[in-house]
């Protein structure tokens, strides 16, 4: 048995051969995650992991904005402009949507939960890069604080740093053994 | 000013034009929930959504399991066997991993908290799809329960639907105005 043929046995897996065509063209187009103040995490995902923002979105009446991020190696690949843009921007996995409540950045005490402390739930989002060891060197070099470094642990080949708002963002290296 | 420069002008953000080329290939590959009974989220996810499982890795003296999955529309093209399937894995944009702390799906109480009531801070995952009002239709139909249908508040465009977990999952149609 392939080991497709054994992930698809596994209790609740509906496997591809019995997939609904009515799925076709679906995509896992981003992830939100609410953030303090966008000035820091602007800065942490664009100079330090290196995505592009693509788009914003104001609500002044409900008093927030929407921040969407992409890493896209060459960026004339994105459309100049909409509706050309927020197509190619929602049509593609891989997407980074930060919300900002206005204010939050101005209040010393708050802070949002980053889901590794009780409640649980979200976890972490991932960057995978060519060269792990390069990459977590240069994060040191950037200040960037470590959840977890490469040598911390029994899992040697990933590495966690935090964002702005204490969000684990895990590091590996696609072809190391992980 | 082209709407890229207006927003590589915004405060934080460092221009693609000033891109570290060290952050060049790096890949927001993945987003990890924990989960409390794998058959209902494996279901949802593969059936539901249309997700391909691509790899399991279980790590019984910590006793968790990790389940990988891709919305890929030609499974042809995820390699049969490692390593060649896990650097396919983990070098591409989109992917899910879910976590399985064994036994929680034996414990009526256990639940896992989805980031929109206090405190907050993980929002939701977003799948865009071909045809919103269609895949709306179908969640209805399949008994999906959601938090917010197309109908409901004021932007039309976009619905949420929840996981077994309760997770919000935003469903929306790139082609649409949102």
């Amino acid at each position: 048995m392939s080991l497709q043929e054994q992930l698809d046995a596994l209790p609740g897996v509906t496997a591809q051969s019995r997939r609904d065509p009515a799925t076709r063209g679906f995509v896992f187009n981003h992830t939100m995650l609410r953030v303090k103040d966008p000035q820091r995490s602007l800065d942490f995902y664009t100079r330090v992991l290196g995505f592009t923002l693509v788009r914003k979105r104001d609500f002044p009446d409900a008093q927030f904005s929407l921040y969407f991020l992409a890493l896209v190696d060459d960026p004339a690949q994105i459309p100049a402009d909409e509706p050309a843009r927020g197509e190619w921007l929602l049509g593609r996995p891989g997407v980074l949507e930060l919300t900002h409540n206005h204010g939050t950045e101005n209040d010393p005490a708050f802070a949002y939960h980053h889901g590794n402390s009780e409640p649980r739930g979200f976890g972490h989002i991932c960057v995978s890069v060519p060269d792990v060891e390069a990459a977590c060197a240069r994060f040191e070099q950037l200040g960037v604080p470590f959840q977890k470094r490469l040598s911390d642990g029994r899992m040697k080949d990933i590495a966690f740093i935090k964002d702005p708002d204490g969000y684990w963002v895990e590091i590996l290296q696609p072809t190391a053994r992980v």
